[in-house]
């Protein structure tokens, strides 16, 4: 089994050092790390103890890399336009494309482009930055969810899922991807937007009693978008007690929303909050908070 | 006609300087600016026209200043606690007081230390800022609105605005003053609570269509708000478009409560947006936005 990471960021460098200390073949594309990387390897700062892989395949550009078993994509939403470019260069025949990334479209993206039938969506629930080059912090986390756009891709999901335990993820295949992905909007919309809003981090939110309630009332917008889009089965408004219960635990932690904001950069604004809320609208679900914040977050926008 | 400036931020020291050059005798209540205004008086750099006065009667306590005629409050509003202690040396038997500050609640709570048969209310649509010690700068925009909490004290009223029409001030008693409050909430609850979330001035607002939007759907949950208080007649739901115009020409302008916020001052939230909520929520208005607005303010709000 070959795999190549495209979008090295925290996710990508993660997941892939698991994969690859596990004993998969890792193939890297880096940019910022690449020159760390290849000098002193790739070193993991993790609540779930520390390690350093001292060799890593970093490449450049994808055509370096080649055709692979599965293409694990962490890219920011921002660069799907750049699908194409980065991900031709690594498919063959029997190639799957798992996506990692945050909010909704991507797989559709991505199918649109390579066809459904070898495309995988993983929501993963992790709590990771990217450190100096060369080094990424794993701070708690790391439960992946996969599923699939078509019945007919189920094994193969099963068989990645439990590629992704044997490198010791706590990982599962879902029947429902699309319920999976709404679920973790449960918790990215609120947090994602409103720590990138006011640039604090969890525990303050969530330490405001007004803010702890305006965290609530944003996720049960999201649900009510999520059970008028026709899934398997509804997401119950206690869910938001029980996302709220699981982030008390976070700490001083800053979504990756925040950290782009604090860093200059763009941010994933239409995967993560314009799509679910045009999903929400389009069945005339009423979210005056999450457009509220949509427009916040585009006043705030790094230009 | 001795009148007394408490509360000598932007608008305390402009219109105090207006009255004086006017041939009014007022005794400004001074602290960051009293140093410097005892040695080089008080500039005005107004769109208006620049002027000095040389000679300004500062004070340092109210004793010092002893009873007026007129007292005139421009107070931040999170210091209404201190009403007693600096306006009770100003008060005689005939002494007027008149709040020029932001927000509702502040009539309300100077009538019951005062009583109400002295209270006047001014609703100041001014763009002001102080500047270096002994200066403030005019951006524009200057007219008051002023009312009575009680009937019988609307003749005085009327003399109060002729006093500021000779200072050259656009001001006219009004017969609603609550209704002139809710109009004035119209425009502040939007900028003074966006522009401080996101610290952008009003043209960036005005100049991102989700940003626009947001500002006339605020407007729009404070006019039902206001219209839900028994006014003299309600506020027509156009008047957040002609409020919006009307900011159109304001160019880069900061609301009061972003620069607190810049300088690391505390905010205006209670009377300007908590008390406006209660009042809405009193009577079942749905204000999601605004509510959402209070929970943002109250995370940025400098510790």
């Amino acid at each position: 089994m070959r795999v190549a990471i495209v979008g090295a960021g925290a996710l990508g460098l993660y997941y892939g050092a698991l994969l690859q200390r596990a004993g998969t073949e890792v193939r890297f594309l880096l940019r910022r790390d690449y020159d760390a990387v290849m000098k002193g390897g790739l070193r993991v700062f993790s609540t779930a103890g520390d390690f350093h892989l001292e060799r890593i395949a970093g490449y450049r550009t994808p055509a370096e890399i080649g055709p692979v078993d599965l293409v694990l994509v962490g890219l920011k939403t921002f660069a799907n336009d750049r699908y194409a470019e980065l991900i031709n260069p690594l498919v063959g025949e029997r190639t799957l494309i798992l996506t990692l990334q945050n909010g909704i479209g991507n797989e559709e993206a991505l199918a649109a482009l390579f066809g459904a039938e070898r495309i995988l969506g993983g929501v993963a629930y992790l709590c990771s930055n990217r450190g100096e080059p060369g080094t990424v912090h794993h701070l708690g986390k790391g439960r992946v969810l996969i599923g699939t756009l078509v019945p007919s891709l189920a094994e193969r999901a099963e068989q990645v899922a439990a590629l992704f335990r044997a490198a010791g993820v706590d990982c599962t295949a879902v029947a429902d991807l699309r319920k999976a992905r709404w679920e973790k909007l449960v918790w990215n919309i609120p947090f994602n937007g409103i720590c990138t809003v006011t640039l604090k981090p969890v525990d303050a939110l969530l330490g405001s009693p007004s803010g702890r309630e305006l965290v609530r009332e944003v996720m049960l917008e999201v649900i009510e978008a999520a059970n008028a889009q026709g899934l398997s089965e509804p997401i119950p408004r206690d869910y938001a007690d029980r996302m709220i219960a699981f982030s008390d635990g976070m700490g001083p932690y800053r979504p990756s929303m925040q950290i782009d904001r604090e860093e200059g950069r763009r941010l994933e604004l239409d995967a993560l909050v314009a799509r679910p809320l045009a999903a929400g609208r389009q069945h005339e679900v009423p979210m005056p908070r999450v457009g509220m914040l949509l427009a916040l977050l585009e006043l705030v926008e790094p230009s």
